[in-house]
């Protein structure tokens, strides 16, 4: 195992490295194995405890706009060391250049943001949160609402979709309230997670304490957490059940942040026509997002509602547009979808496909074009693949399982309120798009989803230059949904650092409030 | 039984009787049978529905506005039956009326408060959360956050202590919000609960399903939630872990809120001297805070820190105080402090005095002095005792164990930073307060404390006439605190609405964003 190197862990502000052999991270398309990690012999109540004090003092100690000017610095470390990301993402993640890009660019994007949002925070240790309240006639009494960084560590216990930008789009909030952070990255893809740490604890920005790694076994490590502490999630909704019935969230209120499996949907406007603007718009947007990252990303289109008129011309479309997606070797030009994550993951998605199909017919599939520079027998490559429905009232699996791969399932539906009533028999999802050219139909559409739904993201011609996409996920927008998606709410802004505040009412005399108010700047939105 | 009705259940739209006898209900001063309450025979899956989709129909079609002017009928139905509810008070709960007014009239200001903020919302049926933000250079397209009302039902879990307040403090924002509420009162005290829901139901006011009332045995209610309703749960720890790992909130989603025991501090100024005006008002609050509802409040002081060389004065001053409520049956008018709800509730109270006695010294017993018309033997009667410890650095039981009345310990501290070590060693507390005349330590200390408490309630000379009480809930500034008070949000003005409602990123061409905006109104606190 010589040229498969043990990657150290940084933790109780220390380079450690497991005292066992690990575990090796393989490359999906070559089954090779890359690098190995692994935590055994970590001393856990040590580790959590000098980030709590000793990362939590340095962090407290600053203001918003010293923390923004880390983020800041954490920017240019990674921008310097960019090459290298892409390389191992290509090498562990199986992603083509433009899907790394995704995770890396899309982290470094949301860094710059909170930088930014941060810097205008300006030298303050608290957020005022709302104006002052009169609690009586004489106004020498009032109510401050105020938010304060909280006392604890942020754990964040990750997916393997997004090694980068998932660590950073919650990092980012983190760091900037003055919260430290422990990462615990899916084995499968903790090669990038790992090295971007390196880079950024070795370039000696942040206090000690302020951001450390763990990889390996995620086992223990709620067990750790204290009242104060937090703790967030990404990935299923089983592993979701079982942290949330952990004791440090039942029984010691550990606020808990779930991003869990979701099936996304689209709507194609009742009024659309064939070839319209809207059906075309509808058509691009699904087969990008069925092969992005190979479907891998949990804000990807699961779910296709079209007028009962439109299925077999959106069925016939669709498909001619993920048949111009060769599927290999990532490192092969002629190569637009990589890899899934593992083999572990190409077993899944096969055997979801196989459950949809017992609800659903194929309407493509992409699996009988070749793959390019790859054995079908080793690589963790899964062609894309269209299902369809045209009685999804009467489907259960369809609304239930979700595949996370290239995988999606056209249905076909009567009228507006059944759509509504279909799309909210996902029981709550990240995102839902609309596409229309009717802003009347797009509002109302939003007002009877926005409930279920995260996010809304309406394509219409007027914005089809400009809109963001419908499975990006955008610092300046809430990310989480209720219900099945977990629950949660991530990013949004300034939103995102609620999570790492604690509110309190405070009631006291204006005189005091005014002391107050020099240390403290207003959270506005 | 003929003198001591069933109270009947008002459930899927009907009053329905248990089936069976059901559990008395006593009066906690005398021990005789009040009333009996039952849910046996309910069909709770039908009761559900029926608030889900008949109440949160009729409730989601109307406007803030509209749904205010409930709020104010309610108020006047409330108001109108007023002596009735001062009558049960002091037959279930055995409070003086001082005491009962807490409960009934802190409801009706409650609910006069939202009526008040939810007209100022106007005619709306969603809020805008935050301005709108620009995803490109071309400002076509946009992100607005909205709130949305969740599309399910509010079930409340109740306490004991407030049968009133407890009901309508929680039933304000939700019915506001468009959330059809059911309730289930703790049994020992359900007979104001379901009379006010009575007197309610039958004035006509609400929407068929909006307003359900189960008294007796909560089994089986939880079972019965679904992704898009919420829970709010006050009461013990104990309660509130099954209730958080119950399969609803680890799997479905299910929002949770907690409000759960925690140990209050209150907090002299180290600069204080004896007899001036920071001490006194530290006694006269501390001596308030330990009879109001018999200390059965959840945000009543059951720690004191004084500088170690006031322990002699306080003690002696608190005592003082306490030496002046007669204790007994609330009718007779000498008695100024009444009952707890029940002889289990006695029990408790007397095993946690023991329990904190391993750990401090009696600095006042009122049990010295005989009940007022009452039999110690059968009353739920316990006189103020004031405990008390030079060592609380050593203390485990004093930072731990609440005893649920007229009970609080008085503690010496050495300096300020060993004082706020102290407080946070209750883990996370409803609310502090703090006594000072020097504006400067009052900030200071707030900043300190504000992370692990909900409010902060800071008292100085300049507000002594017109503070609003360590212990009052008022509705326009948060309650619920972390970690060991469970976490959990309710009030804080329009704050409280946020439980009730969705939020989601609406990422649409401004056109669409206009036509939303129609039926929006800006959420500001």
């Amino acid at each position: 195992m010589s040229d498969c190197p043990l990657l150290p862990n940084h933790f109780a502000g220390r380079w450690q490295t497991a005292t066992d052999e690990g575990t090796p991270l393989l490359d999906p398309v070559k089954g090779t194995p890359l690098v190995r990690v692994g935590r055994a012999g970590l001393d856990l109540a040590e580790g959590f405890a000098f980030a709590r004090t000793q990362g939590g003092n340095a962090l407290r100690a600053m203001t918003y706009r010293q923390r923004a000017t880390l983020l800041g610095e954490i920017v240019k470390v990674l921008q310097a060391n960019r090459d290298a990301y892409y390389e191992i993402a290509t090498a562990n993640c199986g992603t083509v250049t433009k899907d790394s890009a995704v995770d890396i660019d899309g982290a470094i994007f949301t860094l710059g943001f909170y930088a930014k949002q941060g810097d205008a925070l300006g030298d303050a240790t608290c957020l005022l949160d709302g104006a002052r309240i009169r609690m009586a006639k004489d106004p020498v009494f009032q109510t401050q609402h105020v938010m304060s960084p909280t006392r604890g560590v942020a754990l964040f216990i990750n997916a393997f979709n997004f090694p980068s930008w998932g660590l950073w789009e919650k990092a980012a909030p983190a760091l900037l309230s003055g919260v430290p952070v422990i990462v615990k990255p899916a084995t499968a893809t903790a090669w990038l997670t790992q090295r971007m740490v390196k880079d950024v604890v070795d370039a000696g920005i942040l206090p000690a304490g302020a951001l450390s790694i763990v990889c390996g076994s995620s086992a223990g490590l709620m067990d750790q957490l204290q009242p104060f502490d937090v703790v967030s999630f990404t990935g299923s909704a089983e592993t979701a059940k079982i942290i949330r019935s952990h004791p440090a969230v039942a029984e010691k209120s550990v606020r808990c942040n779930i991003e869990a499996d979701s099936l996304n949907s689209a709507l194609l406007d009742p009024a659309a026509a064939e070839g319209d603007e809207a059906f075309n718009l509808l058509v691009s947007e699904v087969a990008r997002e069925m092969t992005v990252k190979s479907g891998q990303k949990c804000t990807a289109i699961r779910r296709v509602f079209v007028p009962r008129a439109l299925y077999a011309a959106a069925a016939k479309a669709i498909g001619a547009k993920l048949a111009k997606y060769p599927v290999g070797d990532p490192r092969n030009e002629s190569v637009r979808m990589g890899a899934l994550v593992s083999r572990e993951q190409f077993n899944s998605v096969t055997a979801g496909i196989a459950q949809i199909k017992t609800e659903a017919e194929v309407l493509f599939d992409g699996s009988e074009s070749p793959l390019v520079d790859a054995d079908a027998s080793v690589a963790a490559c899964v062609a894309p693949v269209l299902l369809g429905s045209k009685q999804p009232v009467n489907a259960r699996v369809l609304h239930e399982v979700e595949v996370f791969g290239p995988v999606a399932t056209l249905m076909a539906y009567d009228d507006e309120a059944q759509a509504y009533d279909l799309i909210r028999r996902g029981e709550g999802s990240l995102v839902c798009s609309l596409y229309s050219a009717d802003p009347a139909f797009t509002a109302r559409a939003t007002l009877a989803l926005a409930d279920s739904h995260g996010r809304v993201h309406a394509i219409s011609p007027d914005v089809a230059a400009v809109q963001s996409g419908h499975g990006n996920v955008m610092p300046m927008s809430l990310h989480g949904g209720p219900g099945r998606a977990g629950g949660g709410e991530e990013l949004g802004g300034l939103r995102a650092l609620g999570f790492y505040h604690r509110r309190s009412a405070v009631q006291a005399s204006v005189a005091a409030l005014d002391i107050l108010a020099q240390t403290a700047t207003p959270f506005t939105l």
